[in-house]
């Protein structure tokens, strides 16, 4: 858990640099190249996106069974095609394993994997494998299909912003992890178990035009601040509204990460008569937490004496030296 | 280098053994999924394929620059494509880099893997990036659109094999780094500068109907008995017609693995009117190394005296213990 600017993690300037040379001019059938949480192809129909999951940096083996560590990396891969409001399709899976512990981990981590497939209707596409001179490595890049994927860069001055579930549980149990604790039951399920918000997504946006979309990962503060930034406007956080998690902070809420529930901006008024819907239907909450404005693009915390403050974003950094920090 | 049964190395087993939860019904849209080279998705246009790059399993850094681990690493992903008759899109690049070095590799990674792309014509989609507590790895998502991709599975007796370029040279390099010799200049870039064989699959699948269709990933041996198993047929290589890199040996030319070239079943008579078109066009052989007939799926080497003799496969194993033994 650690400060930094908006968006300049060092995880982000490399990411950055890497994707630089991009050329100008897309190929054929490339709507949407990197920048959002997912690439669009195939002339807009389907959504690319793909997620590591590296042991000793995303996650450690004493905090989880072999099973959970395949449902998460799958789980989180395809809640970026929950940020694009997308229905899953399927996932590639690239495994790097010790070699004295692969014969064990594969069946382990292909129940994880199946059982994170099943829940979104997703199915094994291929993969690959290959001896890990470290740890437990998984790639997945999940594959989804949307006739009109949703972008992070649609917010408008007046939109409302939303979030769907409880924040921070799961940052909440790296916490206890790193404290040497055992963290609370529903705090552990939220990191080990998260549930990718595709159904959820693709429901509101049937129903609602969202304006702009994005899944939780790196915390809210940092992913508001990202939809912020491609959208070119200011977001401003009600702090209070926040939905805590039962485990967490506000703190935790705000810059625990990893939430895997999703952000969205969308027409003042336009939610509201949905929300019980939604809740009934999908056993989520669904709540406003902030409001869209005119302005530079950032991301203000409200105050109540009217001097809304900046709030830095506080993002995961991979990068940084040490232990996880989620 | 390994001699193992057909198809049997722990590597194919395991990946099997974590394919095997496939659904019997595809999901929606999905036409073909592992098993290939790649999988068919968005109802038959798109294909998709991943392959991963681990440092002290598939290179070492003492045999190449970082330019060319991140050449490579596309090139081999793209190569699935060139062995569906796949037009190039894009590439999702997962990276997982030791901390310490990460922003020195990066741009140099960058520029290799941009070089591989610019050859191509593929954009790179979108990528993750960690920390890595090990080595380098580089996992790479090819993207591609074909109108009719081309499987492994529809060779048919009566026709004939063919493979495009010399084979082994590749083998033949690292064969001597590991000796603790330099290889030959021309081997050397065999293994650092493989060319993927897009632009050569989709020229041939426009004026031939081609049966089936691979990439020699796994070494000749290995890759015409995947073709044989997949297509349920016997296939009688011809050893004395194998075009041999001119660093390598007979050997080497079956069994050295990662040439990247094509192998393919076409009907007897339809390729030799393209060939010296072929090898103009594109500066690279095109040899008729064998044929296909009825049979207990299996692949034999031709002998004079027509007792042809089985072959066994002799694939790259990823989980053999020490080093590399491509």
């Amino acid at each position: 858990m650690k400060a930094s600017q908006l968006g300049r993690g060092a995880e982000f300037d490399l990411i950055r640099e890497l994707l630089r040379e991009e050329p100008d001019v897309l190929p054929e059938g490339v709507v949407l190249g990197p920048g959002d949480d997912a690439a669009v192809v195939a002339g807009g129909s389907i959504v690319l996106s793909c997620d590591l999951s590296v042991e000793g940096v995303h996650f450690r083996r004493e905090w989880m069974s072999v099973e959970e560590i395949g449902y998460r990396a799958v789980a989180g891969a395809v809640s970026d095609l929950a940020a694009m409001a997308a229905r899953p399709v399927g996932i590639l899976v690239s495994l790097a394993l010790p070699a004295a512990e692969a014969a064990t981990l594969v069946p382990c981590l292909r129940s994880g994997i199946a059982e994170a497939c099943r829940l979104v209707d997703a199915a094994v596409l291929g993969g690959d494998l290959s001896r890990s001179p470290g740890g437990v490595l998984i790639d997945v890049t999940a594959v989804g299909e949307a006739t009109t994927p949703v972008l992070r860069s649609g917010a408008r001055p007046g939109d409302v912003l939303w979030v769907t579930g409880y924040l921070g549980g799961s940052g909440a149990a790296v916490r206890a992890w790193e404290a040497g604790e055992e963290p609370a039951a529903g705090a552990r399920r939220a990191f080990v178990r998260p549930v990718p918000r595709t159904g959820e997504a693709r429901w509101l946006a049937e129903r609602v035009t969202l304006h702009a979309l994005i899944d939780l990962s790196d915390g809210l503060a940092g992913d508001a601040a990202h939809l912020a930034a491609a959208s070119g406007v200011q977001i401003v956080l009600e702090g209070a509204a926040v939905p805590v998690h039962r485990a967490a902070t506000p703190e935790l809420a705000l810059r625990g990460g990893e939430d895997y529930e999703l952000c969205f901006a969308a027409p003042a008024g336009a939610v509201d008569p949905l929300r019980e819907e939604f809740v009934a239907r999908f056993g989520v909450p669904l709540t406003p937490v902030g409001r869209v404005r005119e302005g530079k693009a950032s991301l203000l915390l409200a105050s109540a004496d009217g001097e809304d403050a900046a709030l830095s974003s506080g993002g995961f950094d991979h990068f940084e030296e040490g232990e996880h920090e989620a």
